[in-house]
């Protein structure tokens, strides 16, 4: 086990009716002025927004709201939004919606209290502080909720990048599993398969000794293969939403990915495909993963072997450990096709001949210089090899 | 699943030599001058409270000493510690050693800042305020590093009792498994024994559709049985350490027992044992466990047979769910022997003619009116049978 710091200060409130607590939480954490971030219509029809709203009035605090997010978020309604909450003085960001409405509001956060460009950070810089930050989530999938991560999409070339960093910690986070039944399959799937991705992600490790992050890890991953098939039987099933809602914020808090080298090669080769495609994160994903994993299968067998093993139960094949590992992996991939997400390029949107286009960006873009490291280090070829894998 | 709040904020500092970053820590959680607090004389012997101290002196923060905790810390030392810091002026307390330092230090910490006698929080005041504390963790068991726990001994008629409240938390804990290899075979086994209970207290419980806490309580588990053997065959395994440490940490900040009843029926049934004959307290959990869970087996005998086949490898008799459920208790003891634990009244130091006196205490002491709560309500009788059954 490597040495690590592990810091996730966030308040969960978790449950039926959270969202009442909105108020009296962001009075808690300081706020008093508040900007209201979020998406498209659903978070309006479905009644939550004027939840918050009475929430936030019945503890006195005031609220300015900038909805519009997109899947994918873009760099542009974050502009748009610090400049609103430099205008308003707002003091307090409350995301209200999923994983793109957090991101977006962690960028706003960040840039309100920078005196440059926001997207410095998302070129590297070092955020150093930002406004507070509070979610009500309504889909489990990107852990955003208890992650200091951010990803955002700037316009000009579609670059999809990554900033991270304790200040944009979410103070609170409000998980209410009911907010999250209305979301189509579909959706929800993409979800679930976002959070098992963050889960291969620190399972596919070049660190030894790690048995207790393994099992963590493990156990996250057969509560999706319990709950996955469950919840897309019955978007209504409360108990089921509710386990996989822990779960995905148990995922990507990374109490299970310290002290080990993580992986995140899919998530970077998956991040070209919705910048390209705009498909969603999770479907991207489905298509990535199998074909990564098939391509970096032999760097170390018995580790998928023993995935295949103690999550996906198959035998051990003891004379043939790679036919174990296989079997896995095409586990996995069944997995997340019965959920009803993509298994190739076709049936994502994507293109075989934009494949050294996805290949350039992605070994050249962001500073790199022809190869993305990770639990194996793959250059150009192994990356066209690898999206060839999806055709 | 129930509604839950889930807070965990301390900052952990995990990994070799991680105890020189002990005043950095302290002046970054506001400490100007601190009392270290420390148990006997390993702590002295071993070097590490001259580390500490250089650690402070390099950060210019000051600090007097107090040390003398006894395992089961008793309220006596409790009051010097607080006399000490009210003359001393100290703002911030830095436990160096197990839970029982831990506790007795969070216990100066509220009793500081408070007008009357500290032991009104362990008779149930809630906790305000506290002075802000740090560890240095000298083993894995309590897992009072990360929780808002603190369990004192009254000298006077051995009253041990517990308070909870946000404000003890640690601010940060570090954990250096290094620091741990010194430990006897004896402590670590009750450490280890420690850990298994916390995790055994969540996993009994009567909330249902808790797949995810379920499963990451198991994961533990198997940690703990993995790496248990391991250690005691050579105290100097660092990895093996490491794993149980986080293990620790992870079976009792919480973050697995959200959401759920949990039981407590073990540890109050042994804090009689160990209040009485100050044995120490993962011996006194190692017989009452297995008791306990044979005694109150059918009110569940589904979830023993779980943990059996999930935890303990049992093989599920789905004809006789109850031979499963019995199968997997006596893996857990024979666990428990194995790693050196005693495992019945006489091996403890225990006496049968104590009995009634122990249930007297257990089941009319603290307010109580005849019975203890928990997964099952156990009257005077389940508990005088409990006890027949460690004999």
């Amino acid at each position: 086990m490597e040495n690590f710091s592990f810091y996730s200060p966030t308040f969960f409130e978790f449950g039926k009716d959270a969202e009442n607590n909105a108020g009296s939480l962001v009075k808690r954490f300081g706020g008093s002025k508040v900007l209201i971030h979020y998406g498209g219509g659903s978070v309006v029809r479905s009644g939550l927004l004027d939840r918050v709203k009475a929430s936030l009035k019945a503890s006195n605090v005031q609220f300015v709201e900038l909805g519009g997010v997109k899947p994918n978020p873009r760099s542009g309604l974050v502009y748009e939004g610090i400049e609103l909450c430099k205008k308003e003085n707002v003091d307090f960001i409350l995301a209200v919606g999923g994983g793109s409405t957090i991101d977006s509001s962690k960028a706003i956060a960040a840039g309100v209290v920078y005196d440059g460009d926001f997207w410095d950070f998302y070129m590297g810089k070092t955020i150093e502080q930002a406004l507070p930050v509070g979610t009500i989530l309504t889909i489990a999938a990107a852990g955003s909720e208890g992650s200091p991560d951010s990803v955002i999409t700037k316009e000009e070339g579609m670059f999809k990048r990554g900033a991270s960093g304790d200040a944009i910690r979410p103070r609170f986070s409000i998980l209410n599993p009911a907010l999250t039944q209305t979301l189509p399959a579909y959706q929800t799937a993409c979800g679930i398969t976002d959070i098992m991705a963050h889960l291969y992600e620190r399972y596919l490790t070049n660190s030894t000794e790690v048995e207790v992050t393994d099992r963590m890890i493990e156990a996250l991953m057969l509560t999706l293969v319990h709950e996955g098939p469950r919840v897309i039987e019955n978007p209504n099933n409360y108990e089921a939403r509710a386990n996989i809602l822990w779960a995905g914020m148990m995922a990507h808090n990374n109490a299970c990915g310290v002290g080990r080298s993580q992986d995140w090669n899919s998530h970077n080769i998956e991040h070209e495909l919705s910048a390209t495609y705009d498909c969603a994160h999770g479907a991207g994903l489905a298509v990535t993963m199998p074909a990564v994993f098939t391509y970096v299968m032999n760097h170390n067998v018995m580790r998928f072997a023993q995935v295949a093993v103690r999550v996906w139960g198959c035998q051990m094949d003891f004379e043939h450990p790679e036919v174990t590992a296989k079997a896995g992996i095409k586990c996995l991939q069944n997995f997340l096709i019965a959920l009803g997400m993509p298994k190739n390029f076709a049936e994502l949107g994507a293109n075989e001949k934009d494949i050294p286009q996805l290949v350039n960006t992605l070994c050249y873009g962001d500073g790199r210089t022809g190869s993305i490291s990770g639990f194996v280090t793959l250059n150009t070829d192994d990356c066209t090899n690898i999206y060839k894998l999806m055709l």
